[in-house]
């Protein structure tokens, strides 16, 4: 269904639109007072098996600012969780898997998803979301190497090295894990377009800890895999990362309608990486990082990805990370307005 | 002065060598047994000021194997306690300064380092190492960024976000700061040469996190300064860092003999954007985290950076980054065999 606002939706399709569209990765989250007033001590996971409190986080940033998009409250284990495996998800370290995945036995105690009875309270939530929305509102996953880290680590890695060795030592082990993901994944993925959600998003975050080698044998076939499993959905994907400069190419041969970048390549060189605006759709890039600065260094490097984007079709103007927890609300919400008065079209 | 065997310094010089140097950082350190035996649970920075303690530890891997170099055991945070400045490293965690450095007031609190009196144990761990060595011994520093980075985070950071905010909001402040930290690698980096170091290399560990126009408006000035103060020594020197592919070009154009790059760009690859064999050596660039895998694994990994390299002069073999912790011994032992073996020129 398309909402009212559909800019977000033209620019992910490199259609016109009036504005440039704009949104963040974790708008819904830790930078705003309202967010942490309501969440308090709670464990992230039961927030999200909550959807009377995931749809109130999921608008809370909607009712500060006019985003063109809003992003479903969940967090990239959400299915991993919901198939049964223990993991937790702890504060200021991530999740955490006491028992990790590195063996074929352990690929084992994965089974594919089965959305509608292994995790009702994300349909629910997207169902109740998007009622209450007149922009798009984007579901989401992580993709699989970045959960077969979290899976193979046991929690953050900066290394990944366990989930390497077992790439490069066992790669029919790791097949295996992938391929396990990918049947969590797409269900996860397929049942939020169901329930409501008009764009998808999937988050590669940590594969730029990779080479482009080992990305076209390793982990290339598989995003083919989910992204072949969602075309006939009909909805946009954008498919993002972190420090991915030398993967764009592959990683858009993967696919996505859009790639997520981040600040490390400026916009222009990136996109023409993944093809130039006639192929595919670009979101960024902002620094994260930025937004900690005071407000004219900000407007100077929001400036300079919007001069980088031109006026082309199939632009989304977001971070290249997601909104770290120490960012002020009040730059955020001076961001959305330059982005919208500095790019709107007069045609 | 030139050690019997001088392969690196001839590599670093793009001159023609036997066979190819291999060495690797953090050779000295936690993947090493008698390491941790000798090391115990003593502060890295108190074994650093007992030179007894530091020689030995840089001896030690050399006894394990025929490596090309040793490497002064010493952290990037030396200089910066041998100032005065409150700082110390924890167990997994890295360096930690209670009272972050985040304003000119901050920036007084460093003075320029007089390597012969503020730490005279550096001077003489690296006279008793090198009369011990026929290799040759590198001197390092860390490089003023990522310095900086730890100053204003006030520790180890994965978005070194204050230190961009801080870069891109009060530039003035930053330029201060960046002097005053070359203030204190020149002096440090120069002391271990007249001390018996033959070559040296800088490690902008983290300096990857920025895009390459912040990286020339806001580092690269600071890193000519640093090369232009070590031309006259005569000795090679290393410019490396982690994840910065896309700032090959101006890593090279600030200085460096020699560039050293992660595993993230295939080595012919980065060596074409910093000039090419005709321009520039390379050290690199096997993932430190491949060196977890069985031996085939990482033979296959090794022997493609050596036929990136092709017998082209002026390529030393390292690790993308430092060895991890968990590396086995047997694997380094086994990996400077096979470099040395598949290398060997007949000319």
């Amino acid at each position: 269904m398309t909402p009212p606002n559909d800019r977000l939706l033209r620019a992910l399709r490199r259609e016109p639109v009036d504005r440039t569209p704009v949104w963040f990765m974790r708008q819904a989250g830790r930078s705003l007072p309202e967010y942490r007033a309501l969440r308090g001590e709670r464990e992230i996971l039961a927030s999200i098996r909550d959807p009377e409190e995931a749809v109130e986080i999921t608008l809370q940033p909607l009712r500060r600012m006019p985003l063109d998009a809003a992003v479903v409250f969940g967090d990239i284990v959400t299915p991993i969780a919901a198939i049964g495996l223990p993991v937790r998800v702890e504060a200021g370290r991530g999740p955490v898997l006491d028992e990790p995945i590195r063996s074929l036995a352990g690929v084992a105690r994965l089974r594919p998803l089965e959305a509608e009875t292994d995790e009702p309270y994300v349909l629910e939530t997207v169902r109740l979301a998007a009622k209450e929305l007149d922009v798009p509102l984007i579901g989401f996953a992580g993709a699989p190497f970045t959960l077969a880290s979290y899976l193979v680590e046991g929690g953050a890695s900066r290394a990944h090295a366990r989930t390497k060795a077992l790439m490069l030592g066992e790669p029919s082990t790791w097949d295996a894990l992938m391929r396990a993901l990918v049947a969590i994944v797409l269900p996860h993925l397929r049942a939020q377009v169901s329930a409501g959600a008009s764009a998808l998003q999937v988050f590669d975050s940590w594969v730029g800890a990779l080479a482009p080698p080992a990305y076209r044998a390793h982990v290339q076939p598989h995003m083919r895999a989910v992204f072949a499993g969602l075309a006939d959905l009909g909805v946009p994907v954008i498919h993002s990362g972190v420090g991915t400069g030398e993967l764009l190419a592959d990683m858009a041969a993967a696919g996505g309608d859009a790639i997520g970048v981040d600040h490390r390549v400026p916009l222009d060189e990136a996109w023409g990486r993944i093809g130039g605006p006639g192929e595919r759709a670009i979101q960024g890039n902002l620094d994260p990082a930025a937004l900690l600065a005071p407000w004219d260094a900000v407007e100077t490097e929001a400036l300079d990805v919007l001069a980088r984007a031109g006026d082309r079709d199939g632009h989304v103007f977001n971070l290249g990370h997601g909104v770290l927890p120490s960012t002020p609300v009040g730059t955020l919400q001076r961001l959305v307005d330059l982005v919208h008065e500095r790019t709107e079209r007069t045609t």
